[in-house]
């Protein structure tokens, strides 16, 4: 693992790091946050995966959320969005939604993708064995959120692993791409014609299909323009309902589909995941005053 | 004036916004955050000057200034830091530290300078009367800060105004110009060998030369790479201290001089400018929860 950049920020230290990843056999960025802690201490790791065309950066500029995770001493991690390099395929019309920065946190099986594309596998295995081994890190508690196609791969993680992750939420996410124009081009381009295969990757269905979690939070712009056609988030509280999972859908008025919406909302969701990993109520006091 | 974008951020409205100056010769990109406020109700005016290289983009993305504007109540406006456009001529070797993105926030008098680079009056009379006219402002509160060059120009704008801003402070400012590298460079490039004039654009010496703030705050990293060279906030520390005016200079330990700094301490400086624009408790109570 390479060290790109460090920064002390809100009295710990943002950095962006560089590894070859055997599943996507390319270069991956990341960045990390990693409060201030005491010699020795292991910090909960809250994992952020980012929405179409990002990079970890786009979070880790505008996200705004090393006050509350310095608070709270969480970690966070936010990964890339696709494999990038020389070889690796794009879209051929190079959209924004297929290819390049739109992986959608699955592990393709279709010509030419199935080579580089291994989102899954490289977001739930391999980073996360490298984030234990570098980092001081309570692998214990895990926990997930993500934007748009990453509240996708946060809902889809969390519901596959539900064991490994203590609280789920989203921004804008895409909650079924077996129904919508975004998935159903990227599922067919990463998946083929196996509607098994995209079930797994559709948080919706996945529900429909057993998968179950407590709760889950989700935060929905209504003056997003993506909102009617792409996210959908009425198909998600449905299931929810049918099954059981205690969802808090909030429908905020006037908000986009941007990080102005995103940082608005970002300490709330941080709260969240940190009541369900159980923080020290004196860990966050002692790291109020920074 | 025309506006080019909006989005809803922590209640309020984060605009960008573009209009015709007549002190540049050039269109001029600016952006405005308005916190939600009463029908009728005017707001204070938070002005924050960006550093060598920026636009307006850069604290508006990477600032994490709209929560604490929007708990206080307080507008804020990032002007640009330089005319651009066809025909603005830059530094002759595109250096970062000249000409575009690099106006010193000063009237230039220098050829071919002087036609574009009146950066001082922008700031201190075209960008306010318009900003008086189309945002809900009590002009009466405005206060100033800024990073680096953009803390230059804070320190030299309110040491010259003091009756029309309430409150100055800085990250990392240039404090010194007429001492340092990147001072000579700007300042015999604008305003050639008239040292009078350099006097009146660098903070130490319109402090030496007689003119006085009560109260100024400086946050300064200690890793920061231009402190020794271009910064010397002792400077600063010692004509403050000859003078009577009461400088907070805070060395922070470990941070270097990028807005993950800058975003650490900005709800500390905000604070600091609600409080000497007199906010009313309660405004700051009733808009602490979003």
């Amino acid at each position: 693992m390479e060290t790109l950049s460090t920064s002390l920020a809100f009295g710990g230290v943002q950095g962006v790091y560089r590894h070859t990843s055997a599943a996507t056999g390319t270069n991956m960025t990341f960045s990390v946050y990693v409060p201030a802690h005491a010699k020795g201490e292991k910090l909960p790791v809250l994992w952020y995966l980012s929405g179409l065309n990002c990079t970890h950066a786009n979070v880790t500029e505008k996200g705004e959320y090393r006050h509350a995770c310095a608070e709270f001493g969480l970690i966070l991690v936010a990964p890339d969005t696709s494999p990038r390099g020389e070889g690796v395929p794009d879209d051929p019309g190079g959209a924004y939604d297929f290819g390049l920065g739109a992986g959608f946190y699955v592990d393709a099986t279709e010509p030419p993708f199935a080579a580089n594309y291994r989102m899954w596998s490289y977001v739930t295995e391999e980073l996360p064995a490298l984030i234990a081994a570098e980092f001081p890190t309570d692998m214990d508690r895990q926990s997930i959120f993500g934007h748009s196609m990453g509240g996708h791969g946060a809902l889809t993680i969390g519901l596959t692993l539900p064991d490994r992750f203590r609280a789920v939420s989203a921004f804008a996410p895409i909650v079924a791409p077996g129904q919508v124009p975004w998935g159903h081009k990227a599922f067919s381009g990463y998946l083929g014609d196996n509607r098994a295969a995209w079930r797994k990757h559709d948080a919706v269905a996945l529900i429909e299909d057993g998968a179950r979690r407590k709760d889950l939070l989700v935060d929905q712009g209504d003056a997003d323009t993506f909102l009617g056609e792409q996210l959908k988030p009425n198909l998600l509280a449905e299931a929810c309902s049918d099954a059981g999972i205690d969802l808090t859908l909030r429908m905020q008025p006037g908000y986009d589909h941007s990080y102005f919406f995103i940082s608005t909302f970002m300490e709330d969701h941080i709260r969240w995941h940190a009541e369900r990993l159980e923080i020290a109520p004196e860990r966050a006091v002692e790291n109020v005053e920074l």
